[in-house]
C-alpha cells in the first residue's frame, strides 16, 4: 500500500489522458440544464433578494410529497420476505407482470400474456432497452422535436442517428394561451424524413414539455406512416394516469397493424409519485418484436430491483381497486388551477395542460435588463436560459428553459418560454403563485 | 377500440418482421444457461427419481437466505421518508456516498472525495456504464476466460469487439484438489492480444466461476502492462467481502499510475445478500476517468433506486462497526467447509475457492451413461451441459455447467466442470452433502 496516493499521481494524469473516451461524452462539454439551474438555485440562495424567502423549485419533475401510503406500506412489508430481496427474474416479478396484465388486457381490449410485458429499471431503462434491442449501428430514429433530453443518448448509444422532425407552434403563443393541439406535426415533413435506415420513431403522449395529448387523428396518421414503412414505434406514456383531455388515446390500439410494430413504455414512478424507485415497462402486442427489448434489457440491468418491484405489483392492484388514478387525475386539475391562474392574472400566456405535470409559460411579455450580470457559462445558450437564471435570482422561482428540449438550429422556437412542473402540494404551489405574482412589477 | 385485437394481427407479423432487430441479439438464438438448466430442474421435478423429495438448486448465485435485519430495517425506514422515494442525483445520495468515502478510504489509503464515487443499478449497470463511458465503435476490450458472460454484451453493446485472453488451468485438474493459483496468464500472451484498438481490459478478483484470487504480483503485472499501453482497466471487486486467502488486493492500490487508469466495482448484493436491490458503484482515484462512467450511467438508468440507496449507505456505516464483513467472511468458510467435504469424501477434484461463493468441481470420474435420453437443446453444447443435465435429472442438484464462460473454440478446458454455488443456510448445504453422497454408486 502506498501513501497518500491521490497527491502523488496528479503527475500521472498525462498518462492516462491517452485513454480516449466515447465520443458522444466527450463531445459535449457544456453543462446540462439540471447543473446549470441548480448552480443557479444556490447562487440566487445567497442573493438578497431571497433572503428570509424559500427558493421555489418548480423545474425538475420530482414530486414535492410522498407515493400513497398504501404504496409504501407494500414495499415495507416486501422486504420482509426473505426472496424478495433476491434478483427477479429479468422478464419482471411474476407478480407485476400479472398486476400489469389485470390493469392493462381492458385497455388494449385483448388477454395480455406474460409475453407482451417486460418490466424494466424506470420507463428510461425501457427506452434504452427497446432502442438498443432494436438498433444497428448507423439506424436512424425519429423524434419529435422537442424532444425529452435522454431519448437522443439513449438512440446514440447502441450507433443510432437521431433525426427531428419539428412539433410546429401555434404562430401566436406569445399573446395568447394556446391548446396543444396547437402543436402540429406536418405529415409531409415525417415522410421526409423517413429514409431506408429509419428503424424507430419515439413518440411521447402525454408529451414532455409541451403537455400536449395527441389526438386519435394524429396518431392514426404516424401509425399508417410507421406502418408502410416498417418502422417500429416506441410510444413514451409515463404520464398516462394525467390526462385532463376527453379521452387519452394509446397509438397501440388503432389498428392491428399498429400494435403489431409498437413498444408502450409506462412508469410507476410517475404514476404512484416515486420517481426514485425506477420501476417500468415495456407493452407490446407483439411478443417478437419484444424480446429484443427483453434481451437487451437483461444485459443493460439483468433484473429490475425486486421488492419495489413487488410494492408497485400490489399497489396496482390496490389502486385498480380503491379509484386512485382518477382521484390523481383530479387532484392535478386543481393543482393546475392553482398554479395557472397567476399566469391569468398577470396576462401571461401558456399553453394549456392537457396531460403531463409540466406547464409552458410565454415570457415576452416580462422586461429583463440586458445588462443583468449573467454567469458566462449562460452567454453560449438561449435567451430562456437567462430568463430562467434571472426568475431564480430575483424571484427565487425555479423553472427549466425549454430549449434544452431542441437542437440549436431550432431553439428560436422556444427562446421566450419556460417550463413549470407541478408535481407539488397545492400549498407550495399557492407560495409559488404568491411569489410569481411579484413578476407584476418587471410588465 | 378493436374487437381481440391478438386473434386479428397474426397475419400482420410478416409486416413486422420488416423490423430488423440489434445483430447481436437475433445472431445468438441458442438457449442460455440459465433457461436451459431452469428447463432441466422443471423436467427433473417430474422424473420418478425425484419424487418426494426437494430439487436442491446450486445453480445461480443468489441467497437463499435473508439480508441482515439491520439492512432490512433502515429500507424499511427510508421509504418512510416522503423525499426518499424521489429521484436520487444521478451520482447517487450523498448519504452513500459518504459511507462509501467512509467504507474505502482506508482502504485505498488516500482521502476519497465524492467524484471518486458514482452510484450505478447494481454492479452489472456499473460495468455496462465504464465501458459504455469509455468506448468507442470497434475498440477493443481484453477480458480474461472463463468470464462472466454479462461481460460480453456490455461490450458489444457501445460497438465494442472482444479480445479473449485465457487463464490457463492446472495440467491435472482431473486428478486433485487445485489451488486458485494454479490458474495462470501467459503475459506474453496477454502483450499479443493488446492493439492500438485496445481500450479497456476487464479483470474480476475474486473470480466467477474459479474463486480465484488474483496475488499482487499477478495484477501488478498486469497493472503495469496496462499502464505501459495506455489501456483502461475495469476491475469487478464484487465478491471483495468474500475472499478467504491472507490477503485480498484490489489492483488499483497497487502504484500511483495503475490507480490513475483503473475503475473499480462494488456490489451491496454481494455484500448484503441483497442481489435483488440492485445497488452498486464504481470508485476511481482518476475523477478524469470516473466522470465518463458517470455521463454514461446518467443515460443509462438516470438515476439508481433511491430508498435502497438510503439503506445501503446506513447498513455500509452500522457494518463497518459491528464486524459484518468479518464475521460473513467466516461464515462462508464453514459454508464451503460444509460443501467441499461431500468431494473429499468421494475423491471428486475441486478447485479450491479462495474467494466469491461459487467451487468449480470436476466430474471426469462420474460415470454418466452415453445413452442417456438427453434432449435435443443439449446436443450442440459441450459435455458440462449434459453432465449438469444428468445431475439435476438423477440426484435432483442444479449445477451450472461453466463453458458458458467460454468461447466454443475453448471450451474443452471446462467440459468436465460444475459450478456449484455456497449462498444458502448451512442446513440447505447440509441437504445438498447427503444428497451428493449417492454420486458414489456412479463413480
Amino acid at each position: 500500500m502506498i501513501k497518500n496516493l491521490a497527491r502523488q499521481t496528479r503527475t500521472f494524469s498525462k498518462m492516462a489522458s491517452k485513454i480516449v473516451p466515447n465520443k458522444t461524452f466527450t463531445g459535449n462539454t457544456g453543462k446540462d440544464v439540471w447543473s446549470l439551474t441548480n448552480e443557479a438555485a444556490a447562487v440566487a440562495a445567497k442573493n438578497p433578494k431571497n433572503k428570509g424567502r424559500e427558493i421555489i423549485n418548480l423545474g425538475q419533475g420530482f414530486f414535492s410529497y410522498s407515493p400513497p401510503e398504501f404504496a409504501i406500506k407494500e414495499a415495507q412489508k416486501a422486504l420482509d420476505v426473505p426472496l424478495t430481496n433476491q434478483y427477479a427474474p429479468t422478464k419482471g416479478r411474476p407478480s407485476l407482470i400479472s398486476s400489469l396484465q389485470k390493469l392493462y388486457s381492458p385497455i388494449y381490449n385483448t388477454e395480455l400474456k406474460p409475453e407482451n410485458i417486460q418490466v424494466t429499471t424506470g420507463a428510461n431503462e425501457g427506452i434504452l432497452s427497446c432502442l438498443v434491442g432494436l438498433l444497428n449501428p448507423g439506424d436512424e430514429v425519429i423524434v419529435f422535436e422537442p424532444f425529452f433530453d435522454q431519448y437522443i443518448s439513449n438512440i446514440q448509444i447502441p450507433g443510432g442517428k437521431v433525426v427531428y422532425v419539428p412539433l410546429h407552434p401555434p404562430k401566436d403563443l406569445e399573446t395568447r394561451v394556446t391548446e396543444g393541439t396547437e402543436w402540429t406535426i406536418d405529415y409531409e415533413e415525417l415522410r421526409a424524413a423517413i429514409t431506408p435506415k429509419t428503424k424507430a420513431l419515439i413518440l411521447n403522449t402525454p408529451h414532455n414539455p409541451i403537455g400536449k395529448v395527441f389526438t386519435k387523428e394524429e396518431l392514426l396518421k404516424v401509425g399508417n406512416i410507421c406502418v408502410e414503412n416498417g418502422i417500429a414505434i416506441i410510444s413514451d406514456e409515463v404520464y398516462e394516469n394525467l390526462y385532463f383531455t376527453k379521452e387519452f388515446t394509446r397509438i397501440a390500439t388503432l389498428s392491428p397493424e399498429i400494435s403489431q410494430i409498437t413498444l408502450t413504455i409506462g412508469s410507476a414512478g410517475k404514476s404512484f409519485a416515486a420517481t426514485g424507485w425506477r420501476i417500468g415497462w415495456v407493452i407490446s402486442l407483439n411478443p417478437d418484436l419484444l424480446k429484443f427489448a427483453s434481451m437487451a434489457h437483461t444485459r443493460i440491468c439483468f433484473s429490475t430491483p425486486s421488492p419495489l418491484q413487488e410494492a408497485c405489483a400490489n399497489a396496482i392492484t390496490i389502486a385498480m381497486d380503491n379509484g386512485y388514478y382518477a382521484k390523481m387525475r383530479d387532484e392535478y386539475i386543481k393543482k393546475f388551477e392553482i398554479f395557472t391562474s397567476v399566469f391569468d392574472e398577470l396576462g401571461l400566456p401558456y399553453t394549456k395542460p392537457e396531460g403531463t405535470y409540466f406547464v409552458l409559460v410565454d415570457f415576452s411579455k416580462v422586461k429583463i435588463p440586458e445588462d443583468y450580470p449573467f454567469p458566462d457559462d449562460l452567454k453560449s445558450k438561449a435567451k430562456d436560459f437567462r430568463i430562467s437564471y434571472w426568475l431564480i435570482n430575483e424571484l427565487g422561482v425555479v423553472a427549466i428553459p425549454p430549449t434544452e428540449f431542441y437542437i440549436p438550429e431550432h431553439e428560436k422556437a422556444a427562446e421566450n418560454l419556460l417550463r413549470f412542473a407541478v408535481c407539488k402540494s397545492d400549498d407550495y404551489l399557492q407560495k409559488a403563485v404568491d411569489r410569481l405574482r411579484l413578476l407584476k412589477q418587471y410588465l
